[in-house]
């Protein structure tokens, strides 16, 4: 009997880390059914965050009303574990929250996330991760600050609307009525992107158009965030529109660190550190015989910085055996994570196009692990019967 | 340290019996390069047939001069082991001994096949293996008997020229002059052809177009056979044609069928059964811990008779674990075979067409069994840490 941690990546566009980690689980347990199996699905802070944390058990849900990127009213929900909660700025101002046709990019706005946040902290919450990444937005998380209680004036006075459009007027910055107790609030941002702020590897540049904005929008948007983040920055006296992972999630990276120094603590960290921290994975690796990680594709790429890599080198720090299941996999890919021990499987098992394998779904993940698990207890089989009369093994199953 | 038999059939259209066996050996060794590595690539009686046999060591390569099917000079050869030989009628008689544009349904002869197989007893052999498949004739097996010592003439008592064409003008069978010698001889045909000579699925009909003959041709081809039928079988006294196989190699079998009652003994056998005997597989099955075997395709069909469902059963009945590599598989394909035990690892790796992955050669096959030795060695490992301080395992590499 062996304990087994299931942590898989997503594979995108094709199933969540919720998804790969139940399908491994279901094709492990045909051929294994006495192994116990321990789950720590992953995720990179964006859509699907919250969904990994809750499979890996452990925390309580909890319902939050929140505004959807375009301000229409939405049930929000976060994660609350004792005085930790999980944020997910998807749920809230996520790009699947608006249709295709009535994305508007210059009008999206993140007020929804910052109404989840403000809301777990007035439940006494005062540790929170926010996963960004998935958004449509991008306004610099001005729409997040004002639900903190910032506020963006134009030169009436007035309050400007939200989203990044309306940032072109903005007059004046006033962060007076930011509430107090971000004091005692611990946050952590969660984020793979290292995007600046602004100009060609910027926010509006990078993601404009994704979330639906025509050349001339992104330059109207990116100019706009320039001007937006002048003034922030002169109220802050924080120059942090160059760090790097500052455009995640539209800008709203940048402005919670522009606003930093009022957090008891702020860090922006990767994802799947963060991830692994929430779910649980330290603790489920020291329990564990054998890790099973997952990733869409095992390329060349996962040799820097994707999901599975960072779970197999966790692995083999703790000397504990891998295997990483890969939708598709190239040489280059498996080559780069058997040099640091792990063992990759792709899960394809015939040549078809892409489309055809995507629309397969759980089904081969499922097999991929059966067979893996199958050849762990033929291999088991073998060398306790080369122990006995040297040399007539019985079948593995 | 395991002892592993390699034992795959070829990859139709992409690689031989034994560039699988290579692949497959290559990646295992790179892998655990300790294991005892015996081969026993299998074939099923057409093209690469000695090939095979000849990578399972063990057999004496043999020149003959030959003919091509349209009676071209031709270095033949066969294999001997003592006063046994293995003869491959694709050496001489095989289709693609002609260009495309050279092909001649109703002249081509398997009058080569027949003088590499009088070779063979003129040098003292008497037990021989005859792999029939690949061919390039419809003669009824004419051209191999005249080598043996039969004659075909017209009404005016001339020997017909070579092919099933000529045949049409068949008015008397001779066979005074075949062999004496043949009283001593064993002979046993392998094909996993199960059709008739004549007919919608006779050996016109159902190969002759592969063969270039058109519409007009596989008519008259196939009323040849019939007349050469009717006076062949009137000079054994033998119905044979309806014998399942009788069509195989343009109707090669039914000719031999004829007469069969010459030889020592006559058999015609599946391929692959009696390449695991001329391959030794059983002796290496007695020996072996683990056996791998691999097909093109593993799918529904796989488990009606092809060649890695009897190695599967063979491996099965002897107790063995059993792997068995496919280019291609189905999820019914992977069930039939679990059915008995065998673990079915597919060797593609991402999603690509089929005509992509074929281009890919040996590479995926190396990649996959190097992944399954490391599934073996990281399962050993785990087998003998958990007997150890109960619950910590090594990484597998």
């Amino acid at each position: 009997m062996l304990t087994v941690l299931v942590a898989p990546d997503s594979f995108k566009g094709c199933l969540t880390s919720v998804e790969v980690a139940n399908a491994l689980a279901s094709g492990w347990r045909r051929a294994r059914p006495d192994d116990a199996l321990r789950f720590s699905p992953l995720a990179d802070g964006g859509e699907g965050t919250l969904d990994a944390i809750q499979a890996a058990g452990g925390w309580a849900q909890m319902p939050a009303a929140a505004r959807d990127p375009l301000g229409r009213p939405l049930s929000g929900r976060f994660l609350r574990q004792g005085r930790r909660a999980a944020v997910e700025l998807a749920v809230a101002s996520g790009l699947s929250r608006v249709m295709p046709e009535e994305r508007d990019a210059l009008a999206a706005s993140t007020f929804g996330t910052g109404l989840i946040l403000a809301a777990a902290i007035g439940l006494g919450v005062r540790d929170v991760v926010l996963g960004v990444g998935g958004s449509a937005t991008t306004d610099g998380g001005s729409g997040l600050l004002t639900a903190l209680g910032a506020r963006f004036l134009d030169s009436d006075g007035h309050d400007l609307p939200g989203g990044g459009g309306p940032l072109g007027r903005l007059a004046r910055v006033d962060l007076s009525g930011l509430a107090p107790v971000l004091a005692d609030v611990r946050l952590t941002v969660a984020s793979d992107v290292t995007n600046p702020l602004l100009g060609e590897l910027g926010a509006a540049a990078v993601y404009g158009p994704q979330k639906g904005a025509d050349e001339a929008q992104v330059a109207q948007l990116d100019g706009n965030l320039a001007h937006y983040a002048d003034l922030l920055e002169a109220a802050t006296a924080r120059r942090v529109r160059d760090v790097p992972g500052a455009g995640a999630a539209g800008g709203t990276t940048f402005g919670l660190l522009a606003i930093a120094d009022r957090f008891a603590s702020f860090e922006v960290r990767p994802g799947v550190d963060v991830l692994m921290e929430l779910t649980g994975f330290g603790e489920k690796l020291d329990e564990a015989d054998l890790v099973l990680t997952g990733e869409g594709r095992v390329d060349a790429q996962t040799a820097y910085g994707k999901t599975a890599l960072g779970v197999a080198r966790r692995a083999a720090a703790a000397r504990r055996g891998c295997v990483c299941f890969g939708g598709g996999v190239t040489p280059e890919g498996s080559a780069g994570l058997a040099e640091i021990g792990t063992i990759v499987v792709p899960v394809v098992e015939s040549p078809i196009p892409v489309e055809a394998a995507i629309a397969l779904g759980s089904g081969p993940v499922e097999r991929a692990a059966e067979r893996t698990a199958e050849l762990i207890s033929l291999a088991e089989m073998l060398t306790r019967t080369s122990r006995g009369d040297g040399r007539r093994p019985q079948n593995g199953r």
